[in-house]
């Protein structure tokens, strides 16, 4: 099994980017699973064709993109992404579309389909804190995890894909007051824990991950 | 212009629902529209049911869902409604779904199709904190705005809908530690806004009200 | 029995205090007691010798200063004033001292005169959200409070004094991103239900109010 | 110099205390300084005589005390223990005083006599999230620090003492909904640069560790 893990670089003023730092330092097989890492654009579509372009080389059957969620408190893994973008603030090329589909073909929403409460649990399992989340927000995250979803869909590739957000890492709390955080190597941990669960699961397993708003 | 606007019952040991509290307060003429108010079931599928029954009733043009979200600080006015029943809780005749279709049949999601960057606008611009949401959860809210949505779209209703989730009351807060509440009357303020919103917005402003994740 | 009842002006860059807003609309008599009320500057040492003056002049009996705490979720009864002022920002003339005792020859401490107990539970018993805190912060609220006391202990005045801390009324939260407001007319409820705790009650009651930190 | 670093046992149902984890991985020399480190009982009373009677049996310089903050985001330092206790859980042995004095005889409070600026400040320069702290509750930890003050001022010992609150592990968050936590090796790192800091610094630094409340 070949797995793709992905982490986006810097962006909104942080001179780090905790998913890549974290993803850095993870091993290159795991549960028997060969492991490529990618370091990928915070912009708009060039994102999603830098994932899809490696994946495709590499004939990926498991593909995990990362991003930071400051102000998160677990590490979540996402359950969904949906065919919007609406930017608060620019990606780092400029680009801040306000609601704007991300394909105007695409359906409103796709599900992961990486086994989300299996990750969970896992990450859980190693003494971090975890859980399932139901948005991606409406910036390069989501964005991609949707145009990843949706390539995948419109190719026919077997490929299965999701998205783990990981909050800031401490150097980068203790500038601001009062957020979360984690350290890269707990983040790195989980991830591993995250790619495991994703290399030995086959259909998800059916516990509770949800929220009543 | 005919504006249906539900509330949830009590549920989760709440010996209130705030959404319900707030809607009873509504005054029943809106910026010239005809509202009328509805107590409905947290249940799932027999909230779908009370709404769509009175939608076709009254022949609604608008339909606004609100429920409580413990624990959020805004007014928030809901973008999406996913396919998934995922139940932390049983809802209020003991039913706990875990990762279940909404409807087999059923896109991923649906966004609302009320304009809710101007209802969220227009609720601000009365002093009252207001923020879009990505995210309606997966228990009863998400299920009813998901399932309205749905049921319009397969009966080709002409009906526009959506959902806004609102804080404890601070009765709700005060046996609690360190949560956020909004008082029933400022809710209610906060709901006129937005059935005013509703009720004469064409095509939804293009202001960003994206978050990162 | 004459009550005294002060509250800050604006500061900070907020248009409004939501300590004063509240405090303008408390009824004159509560539970037998006369209510004088006072808007105080927020300013170190001015604030202090303008509560004092009044209080002299009116021979109050209790003294309830009133301040904003931007953030906090509750109505919280401060338990203690500390000798220090250490200001993150300025007060609203410029001045901003750094670890200054607020009386070099005073003592580390007051312990509020008030039944912070009985008023904490007054309070609650209305509705509404409300905890003991153990920290009024540096700036001028801790000032006021612990200046108050020192004053009062040095002049040997018969008086009781405390000081309670209000969150951001709705229309200052509604500028900021997620956090938590109260409005007006129900904080004003909290200090009426304070006001009556303290000219009704002797001994405090001895109910837990502690934290861990 | 001679440092006593105290980590409290674990307390409140919690498997481990965070302060003795990390206390534990402390290098016994920093900065020149022999760093002892002892286990004390979340007990009131014994808390006190067990560490006043390792400082006296090596005749410590210096003694940091370390306590769990679940909750908390950051490493704070506490700036004053208060003369009560008022216990919202039992402690270990089961004692719960509701608004005792500490000591009957003893001032309403002590201000921390180790530098908790620089130490503050030193913590930070490593990239870890820490700030000042005006309240250490009015459980044991509070109750540790006002006690051993308050005994090396009444027996007029030249030690300088204080106290450091420290968020929850990761495995003590992984089991709870959204609350922050720090891995045991950076509060160790945190800890190590603030015995540093206590170990090289004269008089305070004054930059402003303040709030407002």
């Amino acid at each position: 099994m070949k797995v793709l893990v992905t982490g986006f670089d810097p962006f909104g003023g942080e001179p780090v980017n905790p998913a890549f730092e974290a993803v850095k330092l993870l091993p290159r097989t795991t549960a028997g699973a060969d492991v490529d890492i990618l370091e990928i654009p915070t912009v708009f579509h060039k994102s999603i064709e830098a994932v899809v372009k490696r994946a495709e080389e590499m004939c990926a059957d498991r593909i995990l993109m990362v991003g930071q969620a400051g102000g998160r408190f677990e590490i979540t893994v996402e359950r969904v992404g949906i065919n919007v973008d609406d930017a608060r603030i620019p990606d780092n090329e400029g680009n801040r579309p306000v609601d704007v589909p991300i394909d105007p073909d695409g359906p409103a929403a796709y599900f992961a389909t990486l086994p989300v409460k299996a990750m969970t649990e896992r990450i859980r399992s190693r003494g971090i804190p975890a859980k399932v989340s139901n948005t991606a927000g409406t910036f390069v995250c989501n964005h991609v995890l949707y145009g990843v979803l949706n390539a995948a869909a419109k190719k026919g590739l077997p490929v299965k894909a999701g998205f783990i957000h990981v909050p800031y890492l401490p150097e980068q709390a203790a500038g601001k007051d009062s957020v979360p955080s984690m350290s890269a190597v707990t983040i790195a941990a989980a991830l591993e824990a995250a790619v495991e669960a994703m290399a030995t699961t086959g259909e998800d397993v059916k516990v509770s991950g949800g929220r009543e708003h």
